[in-house]
Parts: structure tokens; C-alpha cells; sequence
């Protein structure tokens, strides 16, 4: 083994997914970046495939892949409109990204991740929620809903109560559900963040 | 690579410690069972120790070694009495185990792995909460400290209110803390789960 991944969630994730009977074929909606995590389940034998919005991003996880000499199919596009067919794709995951957006787009987001998974097949997606220090910072653009900055650059963050996003998983079995509230050191400050993370089965 | 360790929160802190410029050298505190998470240290090139009260869980980690051909070097002890000298160890930690004590032996452990940790060396710990489905069930052995039972046999779970373990670590930094509640199936029901994990630094 090489590194650790920082994405530690996603080792749940895998584990899960290493557990089911299904092709490993996976797909990470946000999957750009200087450390994709798509590598983690390459390195383990699945098949791979990207959406990412930001051309910049795609082209970091690019090199990313070139250095380790992996195939990751990571390639610009939409979560909103995923460019796969019904039921094609075992194991869907979006890790903090889907946030990136305002709530009615969050909802098409994942209405899509669970359009393209097969029966049987798994989803991984986490939200931030209103324990996170910035809930209420910026300029509100809806209900929990605002716009900030990440190295300088405006983005829509939206950060969900207790339970807020359980309605979007109604017709899905809930394997795992993990609610959790870190403190941590981010360029000499600590800060407070807070997340939810689902594993959910597609019927 | 071969299988994801189930134990996820030690992900985290081995991304820690390959970030710390000490020898890669670790100690389990509970170390035993059936799929030993010092066998992940081993595979990035750490020396490993381990400290285990149950000899069938002991036994049970040595097979996994052995079909692994790892040397865990994982042996019988007490983690209240850690057979290692002052600041010997580069990164100490104690996964899902301390608490099964009264409070009283958990600050005699923690004063140990501090005792034999090196200064500049890590040390994750991570304690049950009373958001825990079970805490106040069982006979009352102190504050949140309950008799109960885990595979039939009577075992102490010592549960912690918000922010109660950080006093013990005074003394040092905190890098991470993540206070989670999950909620998982076990053996067919839904169970809730309160933990809060530490990663910290000696001075």
C-alpha cells in the first residue's frame, strides 16, 4: 500500500460495497481533485467512473491518475443530468459535494444517483449540517441555503437539521447513518464542521 | 491491497502519523480479535506492539497474523500497567476498548499510553457517549458507568457526557475530535451509537 486516503468515510463505503453481489462497477459524482478517491477503489479491483463539474478539478485528478498509472474515467459533466442509463451502475457515491448546491438541486442530484444505480446496488452521500461553524454565514439564498466563498470563489453551501435529509432516502434501505461533529485545525484555527453520512440500498 | 479494515476511524489516524517525522513504531491498547487493525500498520511499514486482556482474543489475532505471515507481536497484558518504558513509543492508540473499565481505570490507562508515548508522538482514543442506545441499562456501577453484557458475558461500559473525556488531555493538543452518533443494523435490529474519538499530541 501506498497512502491513505483522506476521505475516510468512503472506507466504510467500500467496505459495505465489497459485501454485496454486484459487479464492481462504481461511480463518484465529484470526483475530481489533486486525490481522487476513485483510486482507493481501483486499487481494489473496481471499475471506475467520474463526474465532475469544475474542468480544473477534472484535470488535477488527471495527473493524479497519469502518476499512479490508473484508469479512473473521470470526465466534466452534471450530477444534475448523469450521463448513464437506468440501472446501469452498482455503487453510486457523491463525498462532499452534493452540499455544493442549493436544496432543490441537491434533491435532482440524488434523484439521478439513484436513477442510474441497479437494484441491490449501494449509495453513499453526505450533507453538511446546521452544527457546521459557517451555517449562517454569507449571503442567504433559501432555508439553511448560503452563498460563501472556498479559495476565494463564491459557492452555494446548504446545510440540513436532524433528519432533514431522511425523506430523500424513503424508498431505499438505510444500512448506515452517521451524524458527527468534528473540531480540527484548518491553516491555524480550529474550526467546527458538521456532517451526516448515509449508506443507503437501492430495493 | 487485500481488505478494508472495518475499524474506519483508524484510517484517520494512520493519515496522522505517516504525516509525524518520528520511527514508525505503534501500540494497540486492546489490540486482540479476529482482524487486528495493527495488521493495516504493518502493511504501511510500521513496527507493531499490542496489548490484549482476553488470551482467546489474543489467540484469535495471532491466527489472522499467521495467515497474513505478519509479526503483530501482540501479547497478554493490562493496559492499566503497559510493559513498555517512558516515551518508547512513536504512536499509541485504543479503538472501541477503553471503556470497557470504570472511568476511574480508563484515566490509569490514558495516563500510560501518555506515559510511554514519545514527545511529538500521537495518540487516539475514542470513548462510548451517553447518546449510546444503551447507556443506562444494566446494574449501576458509578456516573454512566453500567454493568452489562456483550456476547453473554458481563462486561463494564463506562458512557461520557459531551466534552468530559477532554480533561484528561490537558496536558496535550487535540489535532481531531468527532463526536458521532450512528445508527446501524446489527443482527436485524436498527441500533444507535454514540462515540467521540480523539487524535492528539504529546508535547
Amino acid at each position: 500500500m501506498t497512502e491513505v486516503f483522506k476521505q475516510v468515510p468512503l472506507y466504510r463505503f467500500l467496505y459495505f460495497c465489497n459485501e454485496v453481489n454486484l459487479d464492481r462497477v462504481v461511480l463518484d459524482c465529484g470526483a475530481g481533485g489533486e486525490a481522487p478517491p476513485l483510486s482507493l477503489f481501483s486499487e481494489f479491483g473496481y471499475s471506475t467512473f467520474g463526474i465532475e463539474y469544475d474542468i480544473k478539478q477534472v484535470k488535477r485528478a488527471a495527473e493524479f491518475a497519469k502518476a499512479k498509472d490508473q484508469e479512473l474515467n473521470i470526465m466534466q459533466g452534471d450530477m444534475r443530468k448523469l450521463p448513464f442509463g437506468d440501472q446501469t451502475i452498482s455503487f453510486v457515491y457523491s463525498y462532499n459535494s452534493v452540499f455544493h448546491m442549493t436544496k432543490a438541486e441537491v434533491e435532482l442530484s440524488i434523484a439521478e444517483m439513484k436513477r442510474v444505480l441497479k437494484p441491490g446496488g449501494l449509495l453513499f452521500v453526505n450533507f453538511l449540517t446546521t452544527r457546521d461553524f459557517r451555517c449562517g454565514q454569507g449571503v442567504k439564498v433559501g432555508v439553511n441555503q448560503y452563498e460563501q466563498f472556498e479559495d476565494d470563489l463564491p459557492v452555494i453551501h446548504s446545510y440540513y437539521e436532524e433528519g432533514e435529509p431522511d425523506p430523500l432516502f424513503s424508498d431505499m434501505d438505510t444500512l448506515y447513518k452517521e451524524d458527527r461533529v468534528l473540531e480540527r485545525i484548518y491553516q491555524g484555527d480550529k474550526i467546527r464542521q458538521g456532517f451526516v453520512d448515509y449508506i443507503l440500498q437501492k430495493n
